[in-house]
């Protein structure tokens, strides 16, 4: 059994030994108390933290696919580059089907369409770079993909490689923007490689009662290594190489920005990027800056649009930062476009600094663009091999529009509003970040609760995947519970292009996350799930 | 001026920059309730913290001096290791005046007398281990010292390094038991070091109104990098490499033990050293243990006196692991010495594995030792060389017993009860760990206000050290306030010696801590102070 039953007062030992290593580590969130203005001298009060959660023991996952998921990525990110390059077919197959229902798609294409009118000035840059992540989790294919099966079997993941032939990747989401998690996985790794040095995890197996093996299949070799903060802070420096010397008169040097959102509470996954950029031999100026007014007031372009920015220390008359890199933390939500949100957004675009994402990379975050993959044609028209398209296909599973224009978006209604076929779907909105998901039997009663059918066009509907289950002990804020749980490896891919020629393509980190089998959320600052380790078997 | 008028808007930023490398790197404190159960599942609160007091600006410190203590640092351990060795010196001067009245120095010899006999059956190892701190303030000599002068003068520290000719270092303690604070000054020195590397002190110095210089001072040349938690952990390594290979037929391996205090709300200063030593190419293993009952019930000795401990994690009939080194961060103070402290500490010394420190190690750490080295020819008898001797004593200021039969005795009694004079000096219990020391006007009062005038011999009276003050901003739970500050530079040694014979003498780090000039106590952990860096002038 893995793992195995834990006797209490060991729990106990090892809980401790994993909160003082979060403490110890920085492994924290921050509480925000938002609506109550912060006082600067009550330094306890804005300093107050809980830690991040995570999975007591690592999860098996297997050794073959973790890699394989690797080798994804450079697919991924050159598919993604094109997408982005294709205006026309972004505009027919996302943005037209979008513009009537989604306020966050039209509010992103009118930015992109006065960009490119004379009024926006023209896109500032003509350099695209992209830190994305391609979720993916574990699949059951076989028997259970078939329509008169009503029950979800379930299926372990087995911690002898060759019995788990019948699993696959199959890719949750792929993210354009604000990727987080980075930070926080590369340190829940460091935490499960430290705990295995320390031999708990075999004095934990040791111990067990009527086991068969009392041998831990956690060893160091078993647990990849991550170097996350170091492969985001290489790809900014990368950028930062790209865009070059400073260009304005009035600034002496240039530097990175990151855009983040006021009353941050996950500062833990952005700093220690930043600090990393700052630690370089040749260190890379890196500031911070917050989403709205505070970019407003802190940049301006100079005459050749060069981002211009003034660090918060700095007095009046003092000479700015060039922006070399502008990597957004912020604006990947509806809500953060009023209108200050909106002049920030096309402030960023119409300057010639990098944008990590510009616009039409960020719209490629939409749901739609998975399922607009799906048609007949579409890999093979951006994709230079068929190798790589049935490597990318095979990461698919069903995924249909809503409209109600199309045959196959008349199929997916039938789908979706019949209780018999929705509990095999998840309907998704367009958004990104979680929690917007409506799952399986919940779908139904929720498209015929809204107000107009014409809205279900803002969602697409895709199949479920049905993920190997096995045990493992979670430990939140809420508790430390034992459950059967359910795993999602995200990797992430930079890619930086011009205009069709891609100049950089790499894979430069991952992150394992886990939640209980049984909720269907996956988020782990929204308390949905943890950040764990693979056990590569 | 040094440090700058910082504007409010400013200040806040920076507060808001510091308080998040503190929540990132782990720079906190453990809100600790104690008398309360902590139910295991209760992860928020048992996880609670603040960030640990530290300085916004660097202090100044003369670059010389700063060396000079590093240099002092040997010469220190080796006298220390020698006095630890003579137990006639050091039951002649310091145990037998301290019997009579010091409740500690009772127990501690009883304990010696015990390991020496028969049934205590002797200390188990021949070898010894010292991880000292000696403790500096700079000192401000010349007409100061006159006897007529009755107004302290106010001297400052001077960014130019040949105005500092007046000042010396002057020792205030020498620590030879459970010396804190390294993994704490270590991060608040990278913290300083990154906020340099950044430019915000250029910036503010930039910003600054009506000052002189707008340059700032503040520069990484001038900040000296702090390898605290590495040099701490490299000598356990030493001394643990030193015990050799396992003896006992029951162990499998050898590993160090942190003896720890319960409820202990400061894991953050000692948490890096364990993760330092199993982080090795060849890691060390290394446990924690809680003072008192956890160490009997944990630990035995095998046959040939090996201290055997067995892991928290690991079920019955586990194989120990044989201690190689005892690392003693608890057992300081006389409270933890009821019945279950004293035999948890004899098991310990019977114990084989070399102890970080011995019990007569840890007598070196009373005052009364200070004022006993002042005495005529002791340092000559100690060190080999007029250089050495010359060298400590230029480190000492006035010191005198309070017993009532010395001729010295008698003369500090009529300092101390004189306020005309007692201002001058500060009343030293010989306990560790600040908190009880008795500054200046109050010492009259204090004295008399004991029901025994024997109880006065427990105390030394110390000349006070009139420390140049500067301006800087402290921050801490209580808020950020700008202020005159005084520093306290520690240093730590390793010393290894096996009966006269020096194995290992050794600088490994060093550590500045920083109060308020109003402020008598120094002691960051109990709010009274900050850790900072020196900014070397």
């Amino acid at each position: 059994m893995y793992p195995p039953t834990t006797p209490e007062p060991l729990s106990d030992h090892l809980t401790t030994q994993i909160l003082n290593y979060q403490l110890t580590h920085g492994m924290h969130l921050k509480h925000i108390t938002l609506n109550q203005p912060q006082p600067s001298h009550n330094i306890t009060s804005s300093s107050s933290s809980y830690p991040i959660s995570t999975s007591i023991f690592p999860n098996p996952f297997p050794r073959a696919l973790f890699h394989h998921a690797h080798t994804l990525q450079p697919i991924y990110n050159e598919l993604y580059a094109r997408l982005s390059d294709s205006e026309s077919w972004l505009y027919d197959a996302v943005i037209k089907p979008l513009l009537p229902v989604d306020p966050f798609a039209r509010i992103l294409w009118e930015m992109h369409l006065r960009m490119k009118s004379k009024r926006g000035g023209g896109y500032g840059s003509d350099i695209s770079m992209g830190l994305f992540r391609s979720d993916y989790m574990l699949h059951v294919s076989g028997n259970g993909n078939s329509d008169q099966e009503e029950v979800e079997v379930e299926v372990g993941i087995s911690l002898k490689e060759n019995e788990n032939a019948g699993l696959k990747l199959k890719q949750v989401e792929f993210n354009t923007i604000a990727c987080a998690g980075g930070c926080h996985a590369k340190k829940v790794v460091d935490m499960h490689r430290y705990l295995t040095r320390t031999g708990v995890y075999d004095d934990i197996f040791s111990n067990a009662d009527g086991e068969e093996s009392r041998k831990s299949p956690i060893t160091l070799s078993s647990l990849p290594t991550n170097e996350n903060i170091k492969g985001l802070a290489d790809s900014l420096a990368t950028a930062h190489d790209i865009y070059g010397p400073v260009r304005s008169d009035l600034a002496t040097k240039t530097g990175v920005l990151f855009i983040v959102q006021p009353d941050n509470f996950n500062v833990a996954d952005e700093l220690p990027i930043e600090y990393a950029l700052w630690d370089r031999d040749v260190p890379v100026p890196t500031y911070r800056v917050e989403w709205g007014d505070d970019v407003l007031e802190r940049t301006c372009l100079g005459g050749d649009r060069e981002l211009l920015f003034y660090p918060h220390l700095q007095g009046e008359g003092s000479m700015p930062v060039e922006i070399s890199v502008v990597y957004l933390r912020a604006g990947l939500e509806v809500h953060e476009y009023d209108a200050v949100g909106i002049e920030c957004r096309v402030r960023l675009e119409q300057s010639r600094a990098v944008k990590c994402p510009s616009v039409l990379g960020h719209v490629l975050t939409f749901k739609k663009v998975q399922q607009a993959l799906m048609g007949p044609g579409v890999l093979e028209r951006f994709l230079d091999s068929e190798e790589k398209v049935l490597a990318i296909r095979d990461t698919f599973v069903g995924m249909y529009p809503m409209d109600g224009d199309s045959e196959e978006g008349n199929y997916a209604r039938g789908l979706a509003t019949d209780p018999e076929t929705a509990w095999r779907y998840i309907l998704k909105p367009s958004l990104e970040g979680g929690g917007h998901n409506i799952y399986g039997e919940d779908i139904p009663g929720f498209l015929l609760g809204m107000s107009s059918e014409s809205e279900w066009g803002r969602y697409v509907l895709m199949e479920r995947i049905r993920s190997p289950v096995v045990g493992n002990v979670l430990m939140s804020k809420m508790g430390v519970e034992e459950s059967d749980v359910v795993s999602e490896l995200g990797v992430f891919g930079l890619c930086i292009w011009k205009k069709g020629d891609i100049l950089r393509n790499e894979t430069v980190g991952w992150s394992l996350k886990t939640k209980f089998a049984d909720v269907d959320e996956m988020s782990v600052v929204k308390g949905f799930g943890c950040f764990d380790t693979p056990l590569l078997v």
